[in-house]
């Protein structure tokens, strides 16, 4: 039942794969009734009566069996997903896609109008599911918070309180890094990565960059789309995606580094969780940790660029023929306060979760009304970032998740980067001369060294088990502030 | 309950398009559980007592519609499906399927080193298997003969009778042709086809003459591939495939046109017949009926091929800068004797076809013992092709139906060249100009005259209903027949 589960989910993940890359635009309509339908079967299972016995029997036959066996871990963690799927009636779970499938609709316009007032009713209707939602969860083992459930499909077993602790430290450390960096406005020049790179050549580079990682041979591909993504059809069947852009070069430098990052970790997981619920990443943070670590503290490193910059400029000669490496490893890490948050330097960008993280919470605790929220978020716009929003459309517009009904996975993007950079100097301790490795292109032995520890055990764990296994403790924000902080001393002299 | 059916095989189709055009190989393994999962699920509720008894609620309702109206025609459609179905025990079906994919392994070791024993016991095994699936059939709706319900699969409702009577006629119209086309062996010079074709311009080629179709816009896709097919994800999610070869330009000029002929039939389909039973082709007869007719009687036909002409001058100037356009039809339409099937002429391919027809039967009568088949073989291809066989890789090995367990497919190629072409007749009848619109590029009458009289009824006929609708008789050698002799008296002057 849980392989026939599996199977499913996987199937649908390729016809949402095929619709984003390959799809003719006339197919739209079917492959909206096909997915659903997948979607429903696999559903009707996942809630089913039989389920229930099964896992019981499984029970009782992995009785004794250690925590961390394939066994023991398949039955307490499809035991849990079953529970919580029971918990939402089946009405609800329709009314939610069918609201939010509208909302998005109304989303595209009113974004594109710069139109708030037009989206607040069908924001609303969200919003009013989502609590009717987590309100299915009262008594579930360990909420306490309405923010509770929502943070807990995307992070299984992290609660409101430690995420808010969490985050405000990230917060309180981040504030003023940026606001020292904001003294040094101009210091950086990133012109060399803005400019005329001919797709082509930038999709030559992007493949060469993807080979060089190492993802298995013949288990991956890399594939144009317009919202890029990775997804995997299996461990072993990879895809990744990127959207080009003629007038800069991030998608191969960066961008096919990040969905690799998160192909990386879904093909190590080990195959005999294959077709069960374990064969996924641990949580969304564990995931966003690997598509950030080997974008960030690999591809935007020093060792890394030095590799790359005869092969950029190679590529782009006009670019790059007056570049050195190190003006290049400065344009990669200028860190400059922007509004659109997918835009965003790596130091700021954990500002926009922040506020979007604090917002949702007023939102869903009430402080908020929904008709103040773009006043509340031009107003910690300009508290955290010192920006002011001009329209909406660049303001609380931007993200698609909210009209999407999509609450609590926001801070997963900042856990992903907390987590990122506690493994990132586990691994450096592990690997004495991973520089040198990098720099050589050795890196295998990171990918084995994440693999044994982290990839391999897919959704075994919960994300506190797995940090607290990786690193010592629990999530903690002192590793990335002080890697943050390094690097832009060097760059910035700070 | 028939639209989830129905999008669950459309799902499998594009997991099996995938897997034949983009997945990576080592995804090969995870895809086989996905495509058998999503079978199984789609089978069970083919077989399932609730779907008997919503067809009964709904032949309630249907009760006084018009025959060919569509709820009668889903209901008819549909309960023969469901009858069929669970006639074949779960386990025989299982079985079948397990010892066709071992025998489809064996056999490709087999033709590699042209060993028909070791073939031999996987092909008894999938004879006795297909055997006891038509004992299944004892006492069903007509069958009288052991090949019925073999044959009933592909093209329901006709007998092994009716095929056997309609092909001994078209054989011995053939013979005579190819007995009198070999006597001018020489006479056609087909030596512009082969050559040095770079394959970028073949692809760049091959996506004109698609485009060039009456396919709806933004409705389908071209894809290389090792063994090109055709699929249709959606009536408006047409996949074709085709396979390159630098030495042969036949990939853009003609097998682009079989498969684009398959996806403008899938293509012209209502759209109320969407997620149903009714939404495929009328049967494998009247679907190679289209890829033949676009492919030989438009494709291979003077008007299209002089307006060809000077694109494939600019896409190889070298090969065909000397080549006229008269040069290039006789090529297109050279007939001569060969060994393989899928490599023959218009005119011989029949007698590859009812040489299968012919053995298929006797081994299901008994006629012709398993370990006799690769004499009676060479011994047929002699008498009707007239050509030695001189091992079995290119004799009774070449393809790969009977390894995969499929009998009573191979009449259904000839079928459709016979149904192409009294359509092809009707067509000239009601399109006068036809010539002239084919010749200016005009292909939208043809399609459309096409799919208001045959694609857009989808399922809802037999091919006996259907053969009668479109000519007003049965299926006839006649028309095919005077055609291909009047295309040879042109080219040979016979």
């Amino acid at each position: 039942m849980l392989a026939e589960i599996s199977d499913l989910d996987r199937a649908r993940a390729l016809l949402a794969w095929d619709e984003r890359t390959k799809m003719p635009p006339a197919g739209a309509e079917a492959r909206a009734e096909q997915e659903a339908t997948l979607a429903r079967i696999g559903h009707q299972r996942l809630v089913s009566d039989e389920l229930g016995r099964l896992l019981d029997q499984a029970a009782a036959q992995t009785d004794g069996l250690p925590y961390e066996s394939e066994q023991a871990s398949l039955v307490r963690v499809a035991r849990r997903e079953w529970e919580k799927a029971r918990r939402v009636p089946a009405e609800l779970r329709a009314e939610i896609t069918r609201t939010s499938s509208l909302a998005e609709h109304a989303w595209v316009e009113a974004k594109d109008r710069s139109d708030f007032a037009s989206f607040l009713p069908h924001l609303q209707r969200n919003v009013e599911l989502k609590r009717r939602y987590a309100e299915c969860f009262e008594g579930f083992g360990g909420f306490e918070h309405v923010y509770d459930p929502l943070l807990d499909d995307f992070e299984p077993g992290m609660s409101t309180a430690e995420v808010g602790a969490v985050l405000a430290q990230l917060r309180d450390g981040i504030r003023p890094l940026a606001a020292e960096l904001a003294g040094h406005r101009g210091a950086v020049d990133d012109s060399c990565l803005h400019g005329s790179f001919p797709l082509d050549a930038q999709a030559q580079l992007a493949r060469e960059v993807v080979s060089e990682l190492p993802l298995e041979q013949d288990a991956w591909r890399l594939d144009p789309t317009v919202h890029p993504f990775a997804t995997a059809i299996a461990p072993s069947d990879i895809r990744i995606t990127t959207r080009f852009d003629e007038s800069y070069v991030g998608a191969p430098l960066w961008a096919v580094i990040h969905e690799a990052g998160h192909g990386l970790y879904e093909n190590g997981i080990a195959p005999e969780l294959s077709r069960s619920p374990l064969a996924g990443p641990d949580s969304l943070g564990f995931h966003e940790s690997q598509s950030r670590m080997w974008e960030n503290w690999v591809g935007r490193g020093r060792p890394y660029l030095e590799r790359l910059h005869p092969r950029l400029r190679e590529s782009f000669p006009e670019q790059f023929g007056a570049v050195d490496p190190e003006t290049l490893y400065r344009a990669a890490n200028k860190v400059e306060a922007s509004l659109i948050r997918v835009e965003a330097d790596q130091v700021t960008y954990n500002l926009h979760i922040v506020m979007r993280f604090e917002l949702e919470l007023e939102l869903f605790e009430g402080g908020l009304e929904l008709a103040d929220l773009p006043e509340a978020w031009n107003a910690r716009t300009a508290e955290y970032l010192g920006l002011e929003v001009p329209d909406d459309a660049r303001g609380v517009l931007q993200d698609v998740h909210w009209a999407a009904g999509v609450f609590g996975y926001f801070p997963t993007y900042s856990l992903g980067n907390l987590i990122a950079a506690q493994i990132w100097d586990a691994s450096r301790v592990a690997l004495p001369d991973l520089d040198g490795q990098i720099a050589s292109g050795e890196l295998v032995p990171l990918r084995d060294w994440l693999r044994d520890r982290l990839y391999r055990h897919g959704a075994k764990f919960t994300p506190k088990e797995m940090i607290e296994r990786l690193v010592g403790g629990p999530i903690d924000v002192g590793p990335y502030l002080r890697q943050l902080r390094a690097r832009a001393a060097e760059i910035y002299g700070i």
